[in-house]
């Protein structure tokens, strides 16, 4: 499948990493045509990725990955353009993340509580279909859950439109995670809920000083 | 020992009764001395339990556990009297929830994201020992882990004393809480962190239509 990742830091690189060695073709996108990183991450992978703009990426990708930070991600989506992205699957790792208050980072206040960063995708443009997923954890799970518990943990998935949660579970399938640890929550703004995880996510990293851990959701 | 419970809802009958079980003198506190739900709670236990109003049960306990509603739990403290309460430590369970903006509940914005209950309590009654603990689960679990997972799940806790945080870890192991379990993560601003889990706590419920589960960090 044709895959966009926008963002170039760690999240997009080790998204953008696994789907091209589970034989995916990735174009990771980012601000300018030239950025550092995104060339880094295409001569890794000996021509099996590609990397350009925000639009080039975007136009290119059946489904984008937003790997952006959060408080840019309104904005990378609007440089990649609506005509880019219109009518596809968006899946949305991004936090809303507030480092102007000191850290650890807190939320940014407009976009968590009562409203969320997925949601604000979701109603920016309203022709994609945004699904909130993986931005519970250490990216080095997001994409092989294996690496602790033999990946019985759990992964929150949430989104307005079932069939593009249905087709971004098969993805995660893909990278190792079994359909009884993937939580539907229901809609987009169930992504309230998981991006308000980031607190106590950091202040656990804080306490452990290891972010190789995840939730579980026991019953 | 003797112990105040401030609050006569769900939660502090749940602490309440399980305490009186373990054989310790419980005084539930209210805003009069006549709640007809603390004077149940007193019928309940058969004189092995008493009821007053805050000042009276903050007065009684040597330790005080507050069960009252987050949004009103400062003025629930005032209202024992910073003579009663002085010194002593305080678990809070409370969370700060927001029931104005619809449901699920959000938090209240002014105790939450870069400020928390936890840590508003603390500010207002600087010589007492807010430990911040069980106030991310089901009150079933809280008093009665054991009834899933054996008793394998996660139970935070936090505060800026250590010998506080020690004596509550003590009645959390009367609980049934192993150790194993209880998670410390630091000081109390630790709070922002667990009290924003209710927001993904409310969402699990709301999807699986089931309360009695909790989170269980896995690494």
């Amino acid at each position: 499948m044709k895959i966009a990742v926008l963002g170039t830091g760690m999240v997009g690189d080790a998204i953008g990493s696994r789907l091209v060695e589970l034989g995916h073709e990735v174009k990771m996108g980012s601000r300018t045509a030239d950025n550092e990183k995104a060339k880094a991450f295409v001569a890794k992978h000996n021509g099996q990725a590609s990397a350009g703009t925000f639009a080039d990426a975007a136009a290119f990708g059946e489904i984008i990955f937003n790997c952006t930070a959060g408080g840019a991600s309104v904005e990378a989506l609007t440089m990649a353009g609506e005509s880019n992205i219109g009518g596809k699957i968006i899946v949305d790792i991004a936090n809303p993340l507030d480092f102007s208050k000191g850290m650890p980072p807190s939320l940014i206040p407009a976009l968590s509580n009562t409203h969320s960063l997925g949601e604000e995708i979701q109603k920016t443009f309203p022709s994609t279909k945004v699904v909130k997923t993986l931005n519970t954890m250490w990216c080095g799970l997001m994409v092989n859950p294996a690496l602790i518990n033999s990946g019985d943990h759990t992964n929150f998935i949430c989104g307005h439109d079932v069939d593009a949660k249905q087709q971004v579970k098969v993805l995660l399938n893909e990278f190792g995670w079994k359909n009884e640890n993937i939580l539907d929550l229901g809609d987009i703004s169930s992504a309230r809920g998981t991006e308000a995880i980031l607190p106590v996510w950091l202040r656990i990293w804080n306490a452990t000083q290891n972010g190789a851990f995840n939730f579980k959701v026991i019953s």
